[in-house]
This record gives C-alpha cells, sequence and structure tokens, in this order.
C-alpha cells in the first residue's frame, strides 16, 4: 500500500469543502459562533466566538476525522483505520471510526495527555504509545499502515482532513458574513488551511490571524523563512498545538492565504483559560484559548470595533492542569496597552 | 398594572411550544443532544444528554425568557421588565432584554450565586437582593411591578415561560423520536412542565421523570399530597433547585404528564458533576448534573438497553464549588447495585 494513496489530490479547492460539509453533515454539529460581551468590553473590538469546544468529542478535529473516513468508507471498513496523535485527532479519528463501525489504531506520544488517552480508549481504539515528537508518531503510524495495510489518516497534511476542517469556516462566515479578522490557532496547520480557504473563497478581504505558542512556532519561522522549518525542541502547555513540523499542502495554503502569525506564551494562554472559565463559563483547553490569549496579552492589538471571530477549538484540559490553574490566584487579565 | 396581566392563558398547548419554537429561532441555540458513552457503559441503558448547558447563557432559562420577551416587545420596551431569580432565570432574562434592548431589573435571593450575579451586571442588569427565600423575591418583584409598572415575568409559573422551556422536549423528540424515559430537573416547575406538555403531545408512551434534592422536594411532596405543598427549609447545594413552592400551573401540568419525581442528594450531584467533568468533559453544575446523579446513585434504575434523554439544564457553577469538587479526592461513580 502507499503511503500516499489517500493524497492524490493537492489541493483543496472550496467546493470540496462544500461537499464536505454535505458528508458530515449528521454527524458533526453546527457549533455556536456569538458575541462574547467579556471580551469585547476587554478589547473595544467586537469579539464572536465559534465553540468548537461544545463537538461530541470536545474538538474541530472531528470535522477532518468524518470527511475522510466517510469518503472512504468501503474502503476503511475492510482495512481499518491508523492514525498518529497527541490526542485530539486521535480521539476525533476514534470517535467517527466508532460512529461507522471501524477498526481503529492510534499512534500517540509517550506521556501525552492522559485524559485524551482515556478518551481514545473509551471509544474503542487500539492505542500504540511510541515515538517522543509530533513527527515520530506520524512516521511509525505510516509504518505500521504499510505493514498492516490499514489505511493511513494523517492528522492534518491531507486534502481531505483540510476540507473537513474547513467547514469550520465556512459555518463561521455564512453565519456572519462580515468578519475583519479571524484568529485560528495552529498546531499543524491543518484548521487554518481549512478555515482559510473557506474564507478567502467566500470573504477574500477578511484578515487571517495564525496563532502559535512561542515554544512551537512552526509556521511562524515557515513563513518567515519563506521555507518549511521544523522545530527541533517544541515547548508548550498546549498539546493542541506541538506540530513540530506544518504539514506541506498546509504550508502551501497558509503561505497563500494567511496574513499574519503571532505567538502566545504558555501563561498568557493559562490566563486565557483562566480568563474564558471565569468570566464565560467556557471549559477550553490551552490550544483552543490560544485565540482569547493573543487578545488578551495583546499580541494581537485589535481596532476599535473590528469584528473578530476567535475559533476556541478545544476544550479537552487535563485535570491536572485545570486543577493547577484553579488553584492559582486569579486575576481578570488586563490587555497590555 | 394588574399582576396577572400576563398570566391571561392558564393553560400551555403543544401549539403554544411549537409558536414559541418560531419565536425564538433566532435567539436560542438548537442544542446538541447525543449518546453519552460513559454513562451508557455504567447503567447499561442507552443514555443520551441535551447539552442546555451550551446556550449562551449555559442554561436552558434563555427559552422562556426569549419568548415571554419577544411576545411582549412593544411593551416592554416601553415599560422594561422586572424579574425573580436566584440567578438562571435571572441572567437569562437579563441576556435577553440586553440583546432586545429591553431595561431589566433582578430581583435575587441575598447570599446567591456571586458568579451568576457578575453574569446579570455584565449583561446590563440592575440587581436588587432582597428577600431570603424564592418565594419571598418573587413576592417583592411582583411589588415592584406595581411599583414601577415593569413587565413581570415570573421565574416559571407563566404559560409563555414554560411554552419557551418546553422547546427543549421538542426538539429532543424531534432528534429521536424512541425515548422510552426523559429525565429533567425540577427547580419551579418551568422546565418539566413545558417539556412535558410537547412530549405527551408526540410521543405519549415516554415516561417523564422529574429530579429534585432531597432537601427541597416540593413536587415530590405536592404530588405525593395531592396538592401545592412549600418547602419551608429549603437546603442544596444546587441553587438551580431552589423552588420552594412548585408554579400553580406547573403542578396542574406536572400531575398530569409527570410520572416518578426522585430525589438525590447534595453528595450525589456532587459525584456527578464531577462524573460528568472528569469522565465526559462536560462542565455543569449541580442541578443540571441532577438528571446523572439520578442514575449513578441508582435512586432511578433503568432497565437494560432503556432509551433515556437526560436533560443537562445548566453549567454555571460557581467557582468556588467547582474548586472545592476538584480538590476533593475523585473516584469514578459507581451505580449502587
Amino acid at each position: 500500500m502507499s503511503l500516499t494513496e489517500n493524497m492524490n489530490s493537492s489541493t483543496v479547492k472550496f467546493e470540496d469543502i462544500e461537499k464536505a460539509r454535505e458528508r458530515i453533515r449528521n454527524y458533526v454539529f453546527r457549533t455556536p459562533l456569538y458575541s462574547n460581551l467579556f471580551l469585547s468590553k476587554r478589547t473595544g473590538a467586537d469579539i464572536f466566538v465559534k465553540l468548537e469546544c461544545y463537538q461530541p468529542t470536545g474538538v474541530f478535529k472531528i470535522r477532518g476525522a468524518f470527511n475522510i473516513e466517510l469518503k472512504n468508507l468501503n474502503l476503511i471498513k475492510e482495512r481499518g483505520v491508523v492514525t498518529a496523535s497527541s490526542g485530539n485527532h486521535g480521539l476525533s479519528v476514534a470517535y467517527a471510526a466508532k460512529t461507522l463501525g471501524v477498526d481503529c489504531s492510534v499512534v500517540v506520544t509517550k506521556g501525552a495527555n492522559p485524559d485524551k488517552i482515556k478518551m481514545i480508549k473509551l471509544f474503542g481504539a487500539n492505542v500504540i504509545e511510541d515515538g517522543p515528537t509530533s513527527d515520530s508518531i506520524i512516521t511509525r503510524a505510516h509504518e505500521f499502515s504499510a505493514e498492516t495495510g490499514r489505511f493511513f489518516i494523517h492528522p492534518f497534511d491531507d486534502p481531505d482532513v483540510i476540507s473537513g476542517q474547513g467547514t469550520c469556516g465556512l459555518e463561521m462566515v455564512e453565519e456572519k458574513a462580515n468578519f475583519d479578522t479571524l484568529i485560528v490557532p495552529v498546531g499543524g496547520g491543518g484548521l487554518i488551511s481549512g478555515i482559510s480557504t473557506a474564507v478567502r473563497a467566500m470573504t477574500p478581504e477578511c484578515k487571517i490571524i495564525g496563532v502559535e505558542a512561542t515554544g512551537v512556532p512552526s509556521l511562524f519561522e515557515s513563513m518567515k523563512e519563506n521555507k518549511l522549518v521544523t522545530v527541533e525542541d517544541p515547548k508548550t502547555i498546549a498539546d493542541g498545538l506541538l506540530g513540530q513540523t506544518i504539514g506541506k499542502l498546509n504550508f502551501e495554503i497558509c503561505r497563500k492565504n494567511v496574513d499574519e502569525v503571532v505567538l502566545v506564551s504558555d501563561d498568557s494562554m493559562r490566563q486565557a483559560v483562566k480568563s474564558l472559565l471565569f468570566d464565560s463559563h467556557l471549559l477550553t483547553e490551552p490550544s483552543g484559548a490560544a485565540p482569547a490569549a493573543a487578545l488578551l496579552s495583546g499580541v494581537y492589538k485589535p481596532k476599535p470595533g473590528e469584528r473578530i471571530g476567535l475559533v476556541i477549538s478545544g476544550g479537552n484540559i487535563s485535570y491536572k492542569l485545570l486543577l493547577n490553574l484553579l488553584t492559582e490566584n486569579y486575576q481578570v487579565p488586563q490587555a497590555s496597552a
């Protein structure tokens, strides 16, 4: 089995995202998009949150997972699937596989978020703890696919995965057409490449801002160097942002579509998780809170009245971290001047 | 102004709920309803959760609030509204009023959940701290309405409020028609009277189970005595269940529609909040977790394979309680044998 059999298309078109939306309609929620009063007051901008943390798996990844699994359903019912993921992609592929009656294996990094591993197992998948990094487990999953004939699902560098994630952007623009700016977390680049493809087709003037952790600036550096850069020693509390190399296809798309990448510190993500919880009753994980962190820390400074959509990408925070955050002294975050 | 001007209809018909649904469609979410694997495994039943904790105000009360405010929009734009609520109803009326451009006052009990008070103020309403009990603040809000001409919105004993809450049941049955049982939290009876009216019209054979706190058994006692009973000394950590007297109209409806009322202890609600958080990544408040508490504590014992819908009514837990729960020793709850 060729490692790239499901990478036969090297672009993502808007029509692919529209098709993905039809394909996944019965399995994935159209998540809420609404005004966040607290963040709007704090920033002077008009802030909306798209709550992907409310998907059945707590994360947007379910969109890409269902899209690629449904598109290849006959094949994968026969062969099963394998993927690699530090957590959210893995549990979403497992959830989709369970829903569709498909056998599933997930290669995870050693020391991955134990709550996510627990969810992957709850969804009936076989968990293989392997390599130390996001790149190494992708290689291992590839090998496992070659050894076993299982269908390999790349966590982000795949047109069908990207098209699935893009449905999130399609929904946002359909519902509130006049965004000035969308702020999107970036791990391997699946979400932002999908969303930006949808947005460029629908409202080309809308700015697309990516957010990465300061300890994993893979898209930031790649855009600066104008070539793919691997972050050798990725470090962040946001396991959802741990993509040490942006996908090839994702980078091609981001290069065209993304206006700016900003970096947020672990501390600012901690503050943002707390702010969303304490001020808006939203349970998020650090990667999901990263767009709010960009606003609250001031690394993205909106204009007064700017209409901004934040993609709150996930809510699967580990309980250890949640407890740790709740027992810290909490102060309402101040946007830097 | 008559205290009962907005109580001109003394029944709730299925058509009222259908009309309410059309009226509130653009303001209220059709919240997710999906299978909960953890609770299904634990109980051997087929458990679905309806996530009203994902409404913009974190609670189902927004349905009734928008229904009555939209129905009386011209009047209330002129006069403003006043309501009484230990929190969730108040913040939902305030949110709807802010959205619709209506002036709003909320009478709350002294010592009410400070996080909910903060949300009411964030939504721009005037907060009046008064009486010690749910009954006393309703009386005070009535008086305030008579003094000021503001339109009074009863937190539950009102056909338009009940019709609004009923839209939750309409959505559940529309989406999964073959429930054997729905389990619904009971405070003043607004939610269960609305839901049960919808369900009786759509799938009359479905059982309706109410859940109250052992310390506030107002519907339980009223059904036993076959007359309205006031709980003189209501005590529970679940501020959403603090209805010391069921509404008159609500009781009439419940008497016809509700099959059984079960009582859950504060401790079992604490365990259920923790289980939903740790096992399903759902942030709930004790009243919202009460239906899960009924299952996990064994006060409601499902048949194998019974298709049960749990109304997870709200997520506005106080941070003090959340912290308290997270720092307790956590054990996966066991259903009693």
